[in-house]
């Protein structure tokens, strides 16, 4: 064991032993709540040996399972690890593992997929039952016992509060991030809910460590392991002229006045798709922006750097390994730009409206008329989960939602005529992208949206198809308002479920 | 003309005109922003005199229509009378009329179906084009040209800013309200936008009066005409079940320690059963209630007489004519305990969020994974639209939604395999409640959400074909986290459309 030099309460100390003891502390039943968001500042030791444990259990013959609770997406060392073994009686509230997202679909693991700004509360407010034990990766412990917050902070303040037994991880890896972070201590339950003094989104309204009872830290393990290695693809030729789609929509608002030149806030979904708004955003004609958002990728980084973006404000600072180097290369220079909140700050309605975030994420599809499904393919199987996309599109100024115009080479439209499932309905989504082109919603009835759609937003092998579906359920008259042949909606998904084209295409 | 002893300003005394010559001041193609909010506060005279004019045009060959802009439903007088000589190019942002609703569903009628939250907000920022007339009711015009607003408040504020020209009715016959009203001018455009400082459902924390530039007033006209007399049904059967399962699992809550025993400010959605839950709450156990929303109804006018209600905050006062001579006994006394406010602030995410409201609202039909339709009838037909229930249910502390287990005679189920529109998704609904039980979905997986939907709330008559359903979804393995068969998701209603009984049942 390395000399604990990051472990500088002493009580603490004497809690200090091994991935497998502390999870040996762990019981069948337990809800357990884990650090850890878009794959950085999760633990990176107790989960893997918590696997180990169940795994052994279940060959004695022994039922072994717990509740996972995070503050996002974690990493396969986690969520791989835990699901492998079917360990996970139910996982909340968002994940995008394949071992996971195969348990879930396959019905052996449930899955609640909620906002990821209703996580606290529904916890403090004991909506979704007892936090039995935390599991919370930081980057080391003061002298006094408060704790250094590593590179996420999700829900670990709430966590740490609301937890009998916690389990801490100092992570002598973890990047110097001290006084980086700002920890709001001054959420209460109605009715003694105030309002949240952030007006700003680079203000500090809170604290730089964590606060937690040293008495309930039932162990400390070290660990020296880096976050996941988030890898984005090279912007590709959909995401650029989606990105460009987007920056001359943004160009005319300013230019009619509908938004400052500084732009509004940015809030930036997760993937490829995001990243490369992002780098678009670094040849496009504007200053001094800001970002108030969940997760800080490499291109918001790369927008700090060049000083396009002013500040940025999240809940987790996910980089590939390069940007990763570039960020500890200027730590100072980045460190007084960045502000890591917990994420019922970061996704806080009452924030989210009140700067005007400009809201930006992924889709799995949109329908003609508008609702936006994020979440299940054809329906029924989760890809991911909402995330924190209502909790910004709901509350936004302007709610944006982007997708390329098809999946699977062709085969699929992500433009169909009813949504399969929806996440954000056709009230909350004001702008779709895709690499064909853009749809300003505002201001339209469903049947122009339908057009709108169709025309800016389709492939041309789908658009053919989707102009006859509305032309016929016009025609049909059971209904001009949002005309719809109920007995055809999904006829695209069955055939995409059957492995065949959508709208019987002959195969590409 | 009597003698005009509301209008008290010599400027706008000047102004005092007939109906017939305020409408001849608006011009096809405006957008005309009216008063008026479920059925209360609108203008009187205007709309029909504007619709006489708008079928003499048409009889004359010549196009005419106009953008109606409202608070929320107003009354035949309006809706009715413009939609009745195709005079409404679009409509935003709720309404209730069957004319109009038989209009927009022929497609002869544009409609626009937001938050009503985001009204003021999309029109000061210009994005649903510009406002050219208001044309609102007030209760009175003081000597220095301030406004006593009326029975409601809706988005007159905005109207009466944003509007290049202002037509004001003063109805004498409205109640005198004079000091209930709280109009809040410290709403700002990000990137300007502070906290709002409302912390108790009944601060007050604005004006009592409207401002309004008297140089864009072009038309005063008198009128002497009551508000709609919203006639509630007495409290049937079904809907006192569903009050009384409600109030059980408030009291069950209180008891588990999640609730304050005064409960936290209640919403209460518009309609009967809206209705019947208030008068439920006559004879419930819960003491020093408040109420945070949109429209005060009968039932609880009546909590508030009986003290059961400490106080009310709203935007329109809804009454049946007994409950209004009530109101008007009692005046001082209600006076002191309602507090009306502009929608955006009735309906603002930041205070519903701060406060913890608990929202309860119809709906249409609810399928069994907790996905909520408010709006289309089998997809394609709108009823009303979604109101303020989005707001309400989105930021809520608890968002609950009832309807009768059945509607047209057992003829078809409100609860659905799939709904046919989505307005609330599965991440914003946490009880559903029917006359045959409470379904409380918080910390429940899709799955599991579907045995409690089908087994408390689905009529007996359903039970046994939804639990089929699932379990045929179940075993198909296209995805076991939302199991649906998607060829036949729909066939329901496909059947109800057709004149049938849901689920291919003999005919009762
Ligand atoms: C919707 C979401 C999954 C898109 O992610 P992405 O990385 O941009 O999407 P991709 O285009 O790479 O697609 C991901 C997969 O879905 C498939 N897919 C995409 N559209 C599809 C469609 N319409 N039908 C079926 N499959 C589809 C892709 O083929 C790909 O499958 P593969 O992994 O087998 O290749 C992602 O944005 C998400 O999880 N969003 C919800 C949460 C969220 O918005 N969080 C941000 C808030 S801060
Ligand atoms: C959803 C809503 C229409 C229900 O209103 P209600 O008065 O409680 O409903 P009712 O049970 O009287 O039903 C209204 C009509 O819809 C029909 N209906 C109800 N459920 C139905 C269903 N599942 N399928 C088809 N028709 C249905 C009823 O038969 C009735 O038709 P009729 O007028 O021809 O008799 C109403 O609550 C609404 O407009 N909600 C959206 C706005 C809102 O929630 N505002 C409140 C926020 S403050």
């Amino acid at each position: 064991m390395t000399e604990p030099s990051r472990v500088l309460n002493p009580l603490l100390r004497q809690r200090l032993m091994s991935a497998d003891a502390a999870a040996a502390l762990i019981r069948p039943g337990d809800n357990v709540g884990m650090s850890g968001f878009t794959g950085t500042g999760h633990p990176k030791a107790v989960p893997a040996a918590l696997a180990r444990r169940i795994a052994q259990a279940h060959r004695d013959g022994e039922p072994f399972k717990v509740g996972v609770w995070t503050g996002a997406s974690t990493a396969p060392e986690l969520d791989a690890a835990l699901a492998q073994v079917d360990g996970i009686e139910l996982r909340l509230p968002y994940q995008s593992d394949p071992v996971c997202r195969e348990r879930i679909n396959a019905g052996r693991m449930e899955y609640l997929d909620i906002h990821l700004s209703h996580v606290a509360q529904f916890v403090w407010s004991g909506f979704i039952g007892h936090l039995d034990v935390a599991v919370v990766e930081v980057a080391g412990i003061l002298e006094d016992g408060r704790l250094v917050p590593a590179a996420s902070i999700g829900n670990n303040k709430t966590w740490l509060d609301q937890a009998d037994r916690v389990i801490l991880e100092v992570n002598a890896a973890s990047p110097d991030l001290e006084g980086m972070h700002d920890i709001y201590y001054g959420t209460h339950l109605p009715p003694q809910r105030m309002p949240i003094p952030l007006v700003r989104p680079d203000d500090r309204i809170g604290e730089a460590y964590y606060r937690c009872d040293p008495a309930k830290v039932v162990a400390v393990v070290q660990t020296n392991a880096p976050d996941r290695d988030t890898k984005f693809s090279l912007v590709d030729d959909a995401s650029r002229r989606i990105a460009g789609h987007i920056i001359e929509f943004l160009q005319h608002e300013v230019k009619k006045g509908r938004l400052p030149r500084e732009l509004l806030p940015l809030q930036s979904g997760v993937g490829n798709i995001a990243n490369a708004v992002m780098a678009g955003l670094q040849d496009a004609p504007f200053d001094n922006l800001t970002a108030y958002t969940e997760v800080l990728q490499d291109g918001m980084l790369a927008l700090l750097k060049s000083g396009k973006l002013r500040s940025a404000s999240a809940t987790a600072l996910s980089l590939g390994a390069q940007a990763l180097a570039e960020f500890e290369r200027e730590l100072d220079f980045y460190r007084s730009r960045i502000v890591l909140r917990p994420q019922e700050i970061s996704n806080h309605p009452e924030i989210v409206r009140r700067l005007g975030v400009i809201a930006m994420n992924g889709m799995i599809e949109a329908d003609i008329y508008g609702n936006v499904n994020s979440t299940h393919v054809h329906g029924t199987r989760i890809m991911n989960g909402i995330g924190g996309s209502g909790d910004f599109a709901r509350n936004a100024w302007l709610s944006i939602f982007m997708t390329p115009s098809t999946a699977k080479n062709g085969a699929i439209s992500c433009i169909v005529p009813m949504a399969s499932h929806v996440d954000h309905t056709e009230h909350d989504v004001q702008v779709i992208v895709t690499e064909q082109g853009l749809a300003d919603l505002r201001g339209l009835s469903p049947k122009q949206r339908s057009q709108l759609v169709i025309e800016n937003c389709a492939h041309p092998d789908y658009k053919p198809l989707l102009r006859d579906y509305v032309r016929r359920a016009l025609e049909s008259g059971s209904g001009r308002h949002t005309p719809h042949l109920l007995q055809e909606a999904f006829n695209w998904h069955l055939q995409a479920q059957a492995g065949e084209r959508m709208g019987g295409l002959p195969k590409a």
